[in-house]
């Protein structure tokens, strides 16, 4: 195999992985991160959510040559139109889309080769909450099951351990078990 | 204004919306909802999930024709190659569309109508959490601000209560800031 065939493992750049590793512990300022939406209603359920610039390793990102743009909505059981997943949807996506990548990282940097990574989500809730109907379900899911299948050429043992070490340090992971501080600011009429 | 006219406010039937509270309160099991995502690594930072079906007022929803399907990726900077929002920006835009809806419905339900709802999302991160170098800093985002101007066809008063009570019944929102149990069930190999 040729260096450069050693140096890309599950698709990502091992050396430039360890470099910025190596890069943020000898300048920690440079991990600080800020990401940034903007939505904007629509029509009914349907919302829209544009996403492009970000704030990190010590600048303004300029990488993205386009914007992604983000099509929320609702089934007709919830009043709308289907005109994108809804947002209880996204938010499984996000912390399923964060245990795989998270997973495919420490992967990489254990020398795991992985050939597969796939996993099903669910949350259950009580739509009472939301729909302002009863205080006593929550509003949002009461529990969400994330069941993940992972293979690559380590025992099964080594294969857990990446996929526990990476549970314990997913970003949506710990955001969606922990809650995160959210303020608030209206401007109206 | 015709009587169809005024059933739909904000592009929602609000007699629909009425019945459908109506509904809900004389039987309460309809309002138990499952939903779910399927993700699949592609490559790198590159995965994507799948979501379609879920179960939902009594029984499995038949109305979706086809899957949605979101791409998720990472910038160069943390390692992916752009093809499509990381993660942590999903996490925001799920914030993001779940308080834009929750506002369109609560000011259909008090007979409000908007003219626009736009919002701005930002998260705060110090990736040293995420990438394991450090156990000081959490691995998601240590708040989040939400920043929304609403415009409408009442008072900044009765604008504001409908921001302040959409908030307080959104299922995003509940989550984010409170948490969710998330259960784990792990196949290797």
């Amino acid at each position: 195999m040729s260096i450069a065939a050693d140096t890309i493992r599950n698709g990502v750049d091992s050396e430039k992985m360890y470099a910025t590793l190596d890069l943020i512990k000898a300048q920690p300022e440079l991990a600080k991160f800020q990401f940034r939406a903007t939505n904007r209603w629509i029509d009914e359920a349907h919302n829209r959510s544009t996403i492009k610039g970000f704030y990190g390793a010590g600048g303004e990102d300029t990488t993205r040559t386009e914007e992604f743009q983000l099509d929320a909505g609702e089934p007709a059981i919830l009043l709308g139109r289907n005109t994108g997943p809804n947002p209880v949807e996204y938010l499984l996506h996000a912390l399923a889309a964060c245990l795989t990548t998270s997973i495919v990282y420490v992967a990489t940097a254990r020398k795991v080769e992985l050939t597969s990574v796939e996993s099903t989500l669910t949350g259950e809730m009580d739509a009472r909450g939301a729909f302002g109907l009863d205080d006593e379900p929550r509003n949002g899911f009461e529990r969400i099951s994330w069941s993940v299948r992972v293979t690559g050429n380590a025992s099964e043992e080594k294969l857990r351990e990446v996929v526990e070490r990476a549970r314990n340090r997913s970003a949506v992971y710990d955001m969606v078990t922990n809650g995160v501080p959210v303020s608030v600011d209206v401007t109206a009429g």
